[in-house]
């Protein structure tokens, strides 16, 4: 190996005043750019360098590390340290100056410039179904309320008041990264009712809680890092995690929630970052786990010191009594191993964009940097609609009003369900709280064929394939119950049912011709 | 190196339908699982295990690939291939099974579960100075228009009339993540008037332009991909690339913008991603860059074809005559060359969170995705507020009362510059728009010191080392002209250069000790 023969390290002969490894690396990068060491020529291992030049090993493997921060060099798994790229000084004084490369004219390759991020988040896209909209087509798809829902007169009637004291308010000012204060208190103030008991420096506002799922990523993941969900959960969670190159374990779900055992194995690897779980209503089985397993997956979350990040989406949409405590309100040392979020868009109106998020103070002070990044703050008026709207009790009567109307919604599809799917084999949940329930087709069944036929039919859906993490089941449907009347609801259920005896004869047309002669195999083909 | 005792590798006894790779993908995450490997163990170089092995050394790296994407392993720059961690079925069917491990229970170490991304943010965001608010000190440092210059006496008015139109209107409904029709078409005809000309599928709303930074980075950055931009330039801009892990190349600035030799120099590599600038207003230094830099640029970008990220988030804020026209609108192909972004938090309202932006339609569909994991959409009640804003052409009237304004105050201070920094050899630079001038002090002065005597006298500012992508100019200062009026502004520079001179005598007092015996030195330690 005489490739110290390409470059000059005399270093027994360099300035002393500058640092050993300094100068190895001015050597290394110095015959880089004259282009000595071309890319792709190998290096040797930080042990030989050391051996070569006698130098202390953490001396190379510092000046290796300093090259590799920089791009000039990089390991490959199993073949060693590689020249990497022709150098560029990207600290370098100015002018910069580089070595002269082929210049590339004419138009801009797009695609070939998008990150690992942009790839995998349109991957993702590229499989959600096409819906269609409008019409007459009764939408169980959508997972926001009905437009008349929105308590759009008191809005009204806060903003008037809002106007009209509006010389000293702060609607157009910009706002604290962390929310307005006085929305912060107001926050505090409701989450109490949910038994959540949340100080000040521990709670941020959000633009929505999809921020909430962003600005996570950001703070805690690393390609290949491993999150736990449950399985299926919500895509944009799913897209979320996938896109920023972490690696996503799936538990299943039973009728109280998350798999113990598959949550356990889970957490036994010691190197999950965080437990994302949804625990009322969950998005998109319906599912709300019970008490004794909330105290369980604590328990195991504090077994095993891994946070987790408790999407509480719904948990103001509930219909069988009292709500249960959220995850973050079941002990009392569970503000250290909880972060917790929630929305106004679910229960509320969507347009607003406005959630919240309560963690420990240092991880909220990390957070508060991201939302800086990410959009700098939340927008002021909204902040100041929702302080008042929460302040008057408003919102409180407004759950009482909606909760009731849900209830009806959630026992008019159930209703439905039963009565026209009896005998089919079709099986679904039964949610006390939230938006969505779950619904099963035989195994051979496809959702998105069902789909097709239902469109037609005058009904919409969401197929259940995209929510899961790996293995899609996709005999599974996600309905939304609350956007529409009991009578569309009954209706759309009929629909659905027309649609899924059209697709059966289909299917029980082509059965028997599959095992017939040459006009089945063409259309199998 | 007997290693491959440590687990069964029979190859010639294996399942032959199972590919070679995969049977050393299974052996070796087998001895991983059981412990006969484990974390930091080294593993062979592909050349060694494929000579060991008697097999081909592109199976041998397959099998490293998969065994490193899914974690198992890794490489270190010039040490060698090792065993990351313990084995973790990420795919595995329901229920995972797992090797059992050693419980790490107790409190969370938060500290070591944060993302590359949350420690390059929090290393810059430590680095802010504080800043004394409120009292009486005069706030030069603010990037935003003082609260009395909003027009919030017709904001009230929209909202009234919105509101009592509200029957059927969107005000509270979950808007499009390209933002809402109606309000992309106001911007639309707005973008006209700076020559701009942009079809609907080229074009999104933003929740403020710093979620275009944002949304630009996820899309199109990864670790040590190379952003070229003006140096100094914009702080959260900087701190965005960075907490992607991406290089940044900075390139100086003369009086008519970006020098050229120094981007010719950087767009050399050939790699660079995007070219982030600032043309018109330059954050912070105030420049605006000439029509023939402007020509040159674009054409340097298209010779190049490396696309050009153009911040236009100061581009309605001009003082001298008709504003220069934007990248995006110097020639007809500028379309495929600028993704061009603006705001309205500058020239409007900060609080109202609203910005565009404009790319070729592909792009934009991706940056749509994009938008969607990081906040789904944007407030519906701001759109609508400022559609009827544009619409009425209460923009305009608002621009040309404001510009006015600020140019008496950019003028105002400048002539206090003139009169109190005369002979001291402070310079600073002559804005033809935005909100922002740049001040130079004496190489030897520390802006950040000047800055402590500053908030004493009742002044406050920018240091500008925090803008400087590398080795920052710790003697630089940006001062914000648009928040104060002329008065207080006169007032200020007159603080600002009392401060001056206070910090001077301590300069002075300590210089020539310096020179002088024990005293000197210790006041030197």
């Amino acid at each position: 190996m005489d490739w110290l023969d390409l470059f000059d390290i005399n270093l027994s002969l360099a300035d002393e005043r500058t640092p050993l490894y300094r100068r190895i690396v001015d050597a290394i990068s110095g015959a880089i750019e004259s282009g000595k060491l071309k890319a792709g020529d190998k290096l040797p291992t930080n042990r030989e360098l050391a051996s070569k030049l006698k130098i202390d090993r953490s001396t190379a493997s510092r000046a290796y590390d300093e090259l590799s921060s920089r791009g000039l060099i990089k390991s490959h798994v199993g073949r060693g340290t590689f020249v990497e790229s022709a150098a560029i000084k990207v600290t370098a004084p100015n002018p910069v100056s580089y070595a002269a490369m082929p210049v590339r004219s004419g138009a801009i390759d797009w695609q070939n410039r998008y990150s690992s991020y942009a790839s995998e988040l349109y991957s993702l896209m590229e499989k959600q179904p096409r819906l269609t909209q409008g019409g007459d087509v009764i939408n169980f798809a959508a997972g926001i309320p009905a437009r008349h829902s929105y308590p759009q007169e008191e809005f009204v009637d806060i903003m008037q008041e809002l106007i009209k004291s509006s010389g000293e308010s702060s609607l157009f000012e910009f706002s604290p990264a962390s929310g307005e204060p006085a929305l912060r208190a107001a926050v505090i103030k409701h989450l109490e009712k949910r038994q959540v008991i949340v100080r000040d420096s521990e709670l941020m506002i959000l633009s929505g809680s999809q921020q909430g799922i962003d600005l996570m990523s950001n703070l805690f993941l690393n390609t290949h890092d491993l999150v736990v969900t449950e399985n299926p959960t919500y895509f944009w969670a799913i897209s979320n995690f996938k896109a920023r190159q972490a690696d996503i374990v799936g538990c299943s779900l039973d009728d109280e929630g998350i798999r113990l055992d598959e949550l356990e194995s889970a957490l036994m690897s010691g190197r999950v970052k965080f437990i994302y779980l949804m625990p009322s209503g969950q998005n998109p089985t319906g599912i709300t786990m019970s008490f004794e397993r909330r105290k369980a997956v604590l328990a195991l979350a504090r077994r095993f010191a891994t946070p987790i990040f408790e999407d509480d989406f719904s948990g103001d949409l509930f219909y069988d009594g009292e709500p249960l405590p959220p995850l973050r309100a079941i002990s009392a040392d569970a503000s250290e191993h909880v972060i917790y979020q929630g929305t106004f868009s679910k229960a509320l109106a969507p347009g607003i964009r406005l959630g919240w998020l309560v963690a420990p103070p240092p991880v909220i002070e990390r957070l508060n940097f991201a939302k800086r990044g990410a959009d700098l703050s939340t927008n002021s008026m909204a902040q100041a609609m929702l302080t008042e709207f929460l302040r008057r009790g408003s919102y409180d009567r407004h759950l009482a009003r909606i909760n009731a109307t849900y209830t009806l919604r959630r026992d008019a599809m159930l209703s439905a369900l039963a009565q026209y799917f009896a005998g089919t084999g079709v099986t679904f949940t039964r949610p006390k709280g939230g938006l969505f329930l779950w619904l099963k087709l035989p195994d051979y069944m496809s959702a998105r064929n069902l789909l097709t036929f239902a469109q037609r039919a005058g009904v919409s859906f969401s197929p259940g394939d995209l929510c899961y993490v790996s293995e899609p089941d996709a005999s599974t449907i996600r309905l939304s119950f609350i956007q529409n009347d009991q009578d569309t609801i009954k209706e759309g259920v009929k629909r659905l049912y027309n649609a899924y005896k059209l697709y059966l004869a289909e299917l029980e047309d082509k059965a028997p011709k599959q095992t017939y002669g040459a006009t089945a195999e063409h259309v199998l083909i």
